[in-house]
């Protein structure tokens, strides 16, 4: 990358103090700074790291006395930095806007304009792409999908027949959409399949981290509302519902029907029993396991999840147990 | 889909009360039934469902009074409903019984008939594929591997050398088959590999999930048995053996050398520890981490796991430890 | 395979008692050993097992008296067994040294000599592949990566764009490095992406499981030292920094920016909570999840972790619950 600090400004606003003319070759956050780079600080707490720091420039929401570093002043620093960032990154990870050769696209596709399909990608009959989609090499996607405009699908991701995503989807690698739910009926000590003929419906704005699995419904669908990101290595079972703008960080593990509402926080490696629901707001700790259904804007920790400031009273308390034993043993 | 009740009651039995050239153009639960769905109910609980439902035809047990939908009775409405699932299912994944012409399939190999290679899979040399066997594009089949007859793989699978696979058995996508077991030997603090030259034996009517991966023993065989059910996400370490029957809910963590017997049931996200042996018939409980052998028959629950009954009683007592705290320091 | 005894003692070195000439056609645990197979046994604690296999041959740390099979004599048998091993596996392993003309490798990219690259593979620009690289079918590699000498990337593996890899890096199918890290700014209730525009920096001698997924930094580095090893599920964060030689056990969860010392052992299934440091020669134990950062040498268990003989101590007063909460109700 080179940039200018004046073509920098006219990207993310605000007032520049220095030299306009300055080329920055980097990004880098302003502990890991070298010679050429533009930073930024989040508030004012990270003043003084302005002053240590070897970047060239550095965004920041006010003037700073101390440093004759070049500076961009902007009312919300980090906000504007991203705006920077993403010109960056969309330059990084350009795809040519046409379809590989080796690209196998069924003659019942749709595909719309100003497309990338990479090498060795497969899409099966009656599947629409919509404009600008871009497909990384090796992704496979079945029969009667539509896949939203402006959507990524990164390499090696599997989308299996009649999942529809929305817009502005951003699928990781190795992620794997549509694969049957584990649903099996017992008989006489065999576990006959209950074969999975329901879909996916996902909206738009959603986000599927690495190697994230979300299997179709058994019947009807299972349904990620448009906002929702799931971070790497979760799992979606059959016919759960997720709600607008929640965010399941990495491993959440939903099983079967799972109801989650809207703008819920996941935290990492929670479990979810099988037909439980989450109301909107929640947040569930880490680690935590969840085996009953949670009211709206419940705060929930610990494995069974307890409201998150009985769960910390335990945690004390367990700790506590060596004096209580102590004490009981002595009467 | 398009079937006449006529149709439908020729696949699933059943005797018809109603109009037996009703078109039927979907299948649902019965809560979320459209016109033209055949639903079905389980059972006597819910009878009240089929009335609210919006389904045009629902297979149950007995006759209703309240309803003027056509109803197909058969005695066991679930396993009738299947039969269609199966039926729909398999029209929806229909995938043409051909090899296709961008597959690299090693002059070594031997395919069966009737077999449905799609592009881009890889089939390495000394392999054998049985009959009617269908791989999905972007699979890879290593050296000197046989896959039994009727078996399925879904897309982006990896299947490494060496990896006997039986009849009828399902590999849902992303899965890695015969990757290295997680061996090193220490010396002086560099952890020096131990090359993994086993194999995996897989029985029939295996299911494996998304994203499950299975290790190659370092030496002799990983063993699955016939009719194994094994969810999204889970890790068979090297050398583990799994009786027949057994069903391992998503993400469970099989260290080296664990032993599970027959019909055991492992809910989700268990950890077992290296060697460990799970008698036939033991179930244990979900986010459960077993240290210890357990006897044939055993249930049990918790981190680490006990006896479910005693695991369900400290969980109780854990909650009164703000009470325990309280009295014992009162004294 | 095929070895005389010759040619092993040849290979691994030690003293033969028995038939040189004798024709060995496996390897195999001594358990589990069939006639034609060399078997070995760590020490001392494995004698009778000799006299009871089945194998032809083994290798020992001392003559035997009671058995008649040939034995080659060393001073660390696992550690000989192991230079045979490596043979037998690397001709199992044994790719063809050329480009498959199904590879699509972009022309501003640099293939070193003797590089073995499969079907179907992907590299983009401005990518260099060093010497004797082994790059297995399926795999996409992006623009601006390096891969170092005789490394070896089995199939289905994603890595994405300035990826560093160092010499001898084994990559395991299915795993993901370079996916943009869960980085989101919440605006009004809605999550905004924090464009992900650092890299990866993977050292010398590191193996990474399959289905693994590492992500770039969202500034600056993610960082894998060299002779780290890292077990199949894992998942680091972006701008992690593990140490030389730690060892993280399947199901390690590293939250972004975790910071790992020099030879930490992480057991199976452990979360580190974001920014955390663990300190050199830390051990931490299966299923802990650890919220605040350790000193080195510390050695913890739980979840909360602590220490573990503390952990230990707690596990066995949570048993005693019934009896304590008894005692304190009888008061």
């Amino acid at each position: 990358m080179e940039f200018t600090i004046k073509q920098i400004s006219a990207i993310i606003g605000g007032k520049v103090r220095g030299d306009e003319d300055l080329i920055i070759t980097g990004v880098s956050s302003i502990e890991n700074s070298d010679e050429g780079d533009i930073s930024f600080i989040k508030n004012e707490k990270f003043i003084d790291k302005v002053i240590e720091s070897n970047a060239s420039a550095v965004v920041a929401h006010r003037s700073i006395e101390e440093t004759k570093k070049t500076l961009i002043i902007v009312d919300n620093p980090f906000l504007s930095f991203i705006k920077l960032l993403k010109i960056i990154s969309d330059r990084k990870q350009q795809q040519p806007r046409t379809i590989h050769p080796s690209a196998v696209i069924s003659k019942g596709s749709f595909i719309g304009n100003n497309i990338s399909v990479g090498a060795n990608v497969v899409i099966d009959g009656n599947t629409q792409i919509g404009q600008n989609v871009t497909i990384y090499p090796n992704v496979y996607i079945g029969t009667s999908c539509k896949i939203g405009d402006d959507s990524i699908i990164y390499p090696n991701v599997t989308i299996r027949e009649e999942v529809t995503i929305g817009k502005r989807v951003v699928i990781q690698s190795g992620a794997s959409i549509g694969d049957d739910g584990f649903g099996f009926l017992q008989i006489k000590g065999k576990h006959v399949k209950i074969p999975q003929v329901g879909t996916i419906e996902i909206g738009d704005d959603v986000s599927i981290g690495s190697n994230v699995t979300i299997a179709r419904a058994a019947l009807d669908k299972t349904i990620i509302a448009s906002g929702v990101k799931i971070d790497n290595h979760s799992h979606i079972a059959h016919n759960c519902t997720i709600g607008e703008d929640s965010m399941l960080i990495a491993y959440a593990k939903l099983a079967g029907s799972v109801k989650i509402g809207k703008n819920v926080t996941i935290a990492e490696s929670v479990g979810i029993t099988d037909h439980v629901e989450i109301g909107d707001n929640c947040m569930v700790g880490a680690a935590s396991n969840v085996y009953k259904s949670l009211e709206p804007g419940s705060i929930v920790w610990g494995s069974p999840a307890k409201p998150i400031t009985f769960e910390k009273r335990l945690q004390v308390l367990i700790k506590k147990l060596p004096d209580i034993y102590k004490k009981v043993k002595d009467l």
